[in-house]
């Protein structure tokens, strides 16, 4: 057993390392995103590369895989739960998945997709869908082969959803996507037949300063602590983790949409409550994170739209509102501004949609993707299958490119396939939560209409955050509700919520 | 000639990755000296060891020391200067050192340097030397043992001096050091036999905003590259370098005292002008960065010293600050301003010190180390010789430690020894220099006083700055100066401008 304790000992040392190395190279995207002057790009690029690279050569090292072997027997003999036991399950699969990709493979690939961001870059500007195409049927054609190196699947975009969203498949989302799609479409229907409501006390000037204290007035009241973390600026607004004491945050603030900023800032916050919330002891190890990018996703929609979108919320937060911006909201009603923050509307544009038509941007990018590794769509009539597709589920087709295929970095900066679906499986599940958290504590819409939060983020990080990725996604989800994925508390939620500011029958 | 480009090509490549791992390090200890919340602390040591040990792991690799060995004829068959042969010799130099030195005993020296730093941080609070001593004393053995790791040496501190200082020996510094203070000294004395003068302008409230735009609105004027860098706050001011395209300073604003943060952006804008100005060709190489830390200094002094506190520089610039802050210098004049930023007096504090008496706190501090290192004084009596030596030279003695021999960090969190020279080597070579570029480009305080610096920052790029450390300190000198190093422009710049503003004989 001393020989066993020394192992894991020596198999924690090794996995902190990688994780230190990963972080750092965390840190270096960070500052890239929010403070570093244009000209530290090329190096910065390079130096991000090597982290990851060197972080990946100490993970695959044959030694780590010798430990996982001989600590094997000690994984059997302790509880499935205990941290131990879930460090050598944990680590084997994402060792085992790490070993069977190239190191070469995974260089070109990243390679090509740095030249396929810029390719982007250029041909969404230019509106040129047909400068990306040899880059995408390229990406598609590496999409497909990272696929292959896990043989045995049903699907082949299973292997790439495995990466994100351990444990999901294709047919399970697909079911779920299916259903999901059929209950959105006629809600979205009935509600864009009325008036979409008048959002333009949003769209007024509301000075960056007051903006960012506010947001983070607000955030450090649902928990987000200061002390082990911290808010910044940046173009696309993101969550990182560089240790269990550093969990930071950027926003982007517009200076005429007050919506922007405040719920970039509440989306962002519940990921880091969520990291801020794992238990400290799995530090170091690939416990440290959360679950997967659904799980994960499930969290930041909660604080952005469960909470912050919600009535109570504002009961108590819109008067606070007011006095931070008198001249603007000073005359505006709180029903007035609550109509405006959940306006809904047939839109383009994913990352602006409202709460309701959201899922619906998801599925379809993920349908498409589907398409395409199958083989059922070439990249080249990508345009037509989008409008078609958006036209069909949304109402609405893009009169440009990019506004429609080419909106998104996704595919063109990185995989085809396996990125998109925890964007919509990650709001059925804040609403799933949601659900047995109220069970649990009643008093939480009492609380938050109070301006308190303890309930809510006690029970969320009781049950979901200090566990890490100890468990799948699947496994939590059946600890935490008893069951499997279920659409029905997201739809419920949506017709009670827009049920009542559209008046639908 | 085809397999030794290879080599020189694949000697770069992995010189490129130790340098890209040590400006991940770098990027690290920035953010933490900037931005970095105090959860963040723990985690954050752990990972800028780690990148320094990985760095180090991959520079004394064998491969390096054979690829050195087959590239020796190409730079013996090259001009001493060309970039390829400065290459191969200062890396082989470099690496030489670093090979010396066991792995084991930089690990144990850095984990000492940690508790060291730890104890001086609580006994300078509680003004508790004897604390210290264990510590001290361990720190002069493990700095002896790593001077014997350089066999040879005239004195034991030459190995020291030579990490930061190559090319300087002990008795060369003695020698320098020995004529500077007896110039210096009479000239301290000269001054303070006057009235001081009055310095209370400087002590009055300038917002941070205000100071801070202020600052970087001249060094801009410098020659600082704002799209090549930037500047933020911190509480120790410096400056670092993350690649040729990303160089760095942190300064201190303290809203009662215009002069602290005022000239310790101008002091790293000189750091940072002079790395900045670095050949691009020599990125990812041992020689892109300054040749010495008396070099380096030298430069800093330049810009904040020489410029930065001289009348024609103030001549263009003091308008525009009475501008910035009309209520607290409207009514004051130039005249009052230039003497109290030059204003003159015997302090026990260094980093407070001005122009005159600072070379004279160094040189206090370079002879007792060496005093240490040669075993003639124990560590347990260095406060009495600390305050021996500061009424010797100074005409002041501290009435306590922590404003005595505890207040600099140096030797508490790092070695004994080869870290204090070059603060006062710097001093004389800035102007030695400047005398030189005089010569060159008379026309250079008529510049400055219009607010421009192009013919002084052209000369140092051309002569100093774009060289990186291809040559050595005394290699440069020669150069520059077409002799060794001299105090007597010094002096002369000394001695005119204290002269003029105390009225000297």
């Amino acid at each position: 057993m001393t020989s066993l304790a020394n192992k894991l000992c020596e198999l924690k040392t090794r996995l902190r390392e990688v994780s230190d190395l990963n972080s750092a190279g965390d840190v270096l995207y960070w500052d890239q995103a929010t403070y570093m002057p244009p000209g530290g790009a090329e190096a910065r690029g390079r130096q991000i590369a090597l982290l990851a690279r060197t972080a990946q050569e100490k993970f695959i090292d044959p030694a780590v895989g010798k430990l996982l072997d001989d600590l094997q027997p000690l994984a059997e003999s302790l509880p499935f739960d205990s941290d131990d036991a879930s460090l050598i399950r944990v680590t084997r699969r994402e060792y085992e998945k790490a070993v069977r990709i190239p190191p070469d493979f995974l260089a070109l690939f990243s390679e090509h997709s740095s030249a396929g961001y810029q390719a982007w870059t250029e041909a969404r500007q230019a509106n040129n869908f047909k400068k990306t195409i040899p880059f995408l049927e390229k990406t598609l054609d590496l999409s497909r082969r990272l696929a292959g190196f896990f043989p045995g699947y049903e699907h082949i975009a299973d292997p790439l959803i495995n990466f994100a969203d351990y444990g999901m498949k294709t047919s399970t989302i697909r079911k779920i996507f299916s259903e999901l799609s059929g209950r959105l479409v006629p809600l979205v229907q009935a509600i864009t037949a009325q008036d979409p409501g008048d959002d333009s006390c949003l769209k007024q000037f509301f000075p960056e300063k007051q903006q960012l204290a506010f947001g983070e007035m607000v955030i450090e009241k649902f928990g987000f602590d200061f002390s082990r973390g911290r808010q910044d600026k940046t173009h696309h607004p993101f969550e990182t983790r560089f240790s269990s004491g550093d969990v930071r945050i950027a926003t982007r603030i517009q200076e005429n949409d007050f919506g922007d900023g405040f719920f970039s800032t509440t989306h962002e916050s519940g990921h880091a409550l969520y990291e801020q919330g794992v238990d400290r002891v799995l530090e170091g190890t690939p416990l440290a994170q959360g679950a997967s990018a659904a799980l994960h996703e499930s969290q930041s929609r909660t604080w952005e739209n469960i909470v912050s979108r919600s009535r109570p919320f504002w009961e108590y937060f819109y008067p606070e509102l007011q006095k931070t911006f008198p001249d603007q909201l000073g005359s505006v009603s709180l029903d007035t501004f609550y109509r405006a923050i959940n306006r809904v509307s047939r839109s383009l544009i994913r990352t602006d949609a409202d709460e309701v038509t959201y899922s619906l941007h998801v599925i379809i990018r993920f349908e498409l993707e589907l398409k395409m590794l199958e083989g059922a769509l070439e990249v080249k009539n990508l345009p037509e299958a989008w409008n078609t597709a958006y036209l069909e589920n949304l109402g609405i087709a893009p009169s440009k490119d990019s506004e429609g295929c080419m909106q998104d970095v996704h595919w063109f900066g990185g995989q085809i396939g396996g990125e998109f679906q925890g964007y919509a499986l990650g709001n059925i599940l804040s609403a799933q939560f949601y659900e047995e958290a109220l069970k649990a504590r009643p008093e939480i819409p009492l609380e938050i209409s109070g301006g308190t939060f303890d309930a809510l983020h006690g029970w969320l990080r009781e049950n979901i955050y200090r566990h890490g990725s100890k468990f799948t996604a699947p496994e939590l989800i059946e600890r935490v509700t008893g069951k499997g994925m279920d659409i029905g508390p997201y739809i419920r939620y949506l017709w009670t919520k827009y049920g009542g500011l559209y008046r639908l029958p």
